[in-house]
């Protein structure tokens, strides 16, 4: 980690959540299990007074937070000069339909990140990469060749701490129906639960330049036999 | 639409993107495709200096983003009160799995609208919610009651426009193979191309209130028997 800028000492928003508070979950294992779920993370950073938002492949490597890009990505190229830094991880895991609109929902695990990045230095780059790309796909790693002194050169590497973060958690089924509700008008009784939603990888698609007969590598069949990951 | 803040003249940030320009979209119907197809968005706007990002439903009516949530909702608030606003949507579509993890990627679907919002009015609220409904579980409007007066004046409806917004896609296979790269040392052939993702249904689970043998209702029986739906 680099030594904090001064700006550093900016006060963070507090990660105190006010609205539906019961949703919020104060163990890291939440936070981890929300950062390893999701794919994508939302990244923001503030451009003179407006937020700039930006999706970016993530990884949690133990208690901290990696995130790559080019070395000529604008918005990482703020975050690596010490921006304030908000990172924003969401699965969506149900759509919640209760028996009224206003009840319906989602459920979700959502994380907010909060803090500033440190750019990882040239002798920890391979190994946040690895990190990275073991998380995107376990196995892969072992399948290619090493970055090149090149490539590693024009990626860029930024750390982030775990320690400012914000967990919430909506599971289950509706609230309790509407006691007060009166019966639907055509007599049929009404239907409220849960449809559950899952990021499932579908048959892979071999690229036009690889050779006829080449075999799906163990990474791709771990993947696709699972049928179903947890995004 | 209420009259601007004076405020709202502020410079918003370049939707010009500099880098891989060559993945910006510019159409109108991407724009409306990528904001259709996500469940989720995240919305960002900036407190204290800091960005804050909180996770939404939203829904695409025409030519403006709607989203919704509690009167109760800080961050809702502050967007209702003219602060600049930032909604990221993302549809992660595949994994791109190159020969190399340098060019291994995501195929993705990326709309960043810039902007600020205005409440919509209580007489255009029903309506909004409607869109939403909609949007979210399409046919559900009509299987429930309406919204209530109290539940109308506790849900705060906000109103963005599509106009300052940039669109990003990433298809197809990955990069053309490293044509310099060496062969694997095992002899085997290496294997690359894309993975697809989708957003899929499960099996719905009823509410335990639910009296016994209640059947499912054409909204949802419509969405699992779709078994995969664009979010």
């Amino acid at each position: 980690m680099t030594d904090e800028p001064a700006s550093q000492t900016a006060q963070l928003p507090s990660t105190q959540i006010n609205r539906l508070s019961e949703r919020q979950r104060h163990d890291r294992e939440a936070l981890h299990d929300v950062l390893d779920s999701a794919l994508v993370a939302h990244v923001a950073v503030v451009r003179e007074g407006v937020p700039v938002v930006l999706p970016l492949l993530h990884a949690r490597d133990g208690d901290r937070l990696l995130l790559h890009g080019s070395t000529g990505g604008g918005l990482l190229r703020e975050a690596a000069a010490g921006a304030p830094v908000t990172v924003a991880v969401t699965v969506v895991d149900a759509l919640v339909v209760a028996d009224s609109l206003f009840e319906s929902s989602a459920n979700y695990r959502s994380a907010v990140v909060f803090g500033r990045c440190s750019v990882v230095p040239p002798e920890g780059r391979l190994g946040a990469l690895r990190a990275l790309s073991d998380r995107l796909l376990p196995g892969r790693w072992h399948e290619v060749r090493l970055p090149t002194p090149k490539e590693l050169a024009a990626t860029l590497v930024l750390e982030m701490s775990l320690e400012h973060a914000s967990v919430k958690v909506r599971s289950g089924p509706p609230s309790p129906a509407d006691a007060s509700a009166e019966p639907p008008p055509d007599g049929v009784p009404l239907w409220w639960g849960i449809v559950p939603l899952t990021q499932t990888p579908g048959e892979p698609v071999t690229a036009p330049d690889v050779p006829a007969g080449t075999p799906l590598p163990p990474s791709v069949l771990d993947l696709t036999q699972r049928r179903s990951r947890k995004f």
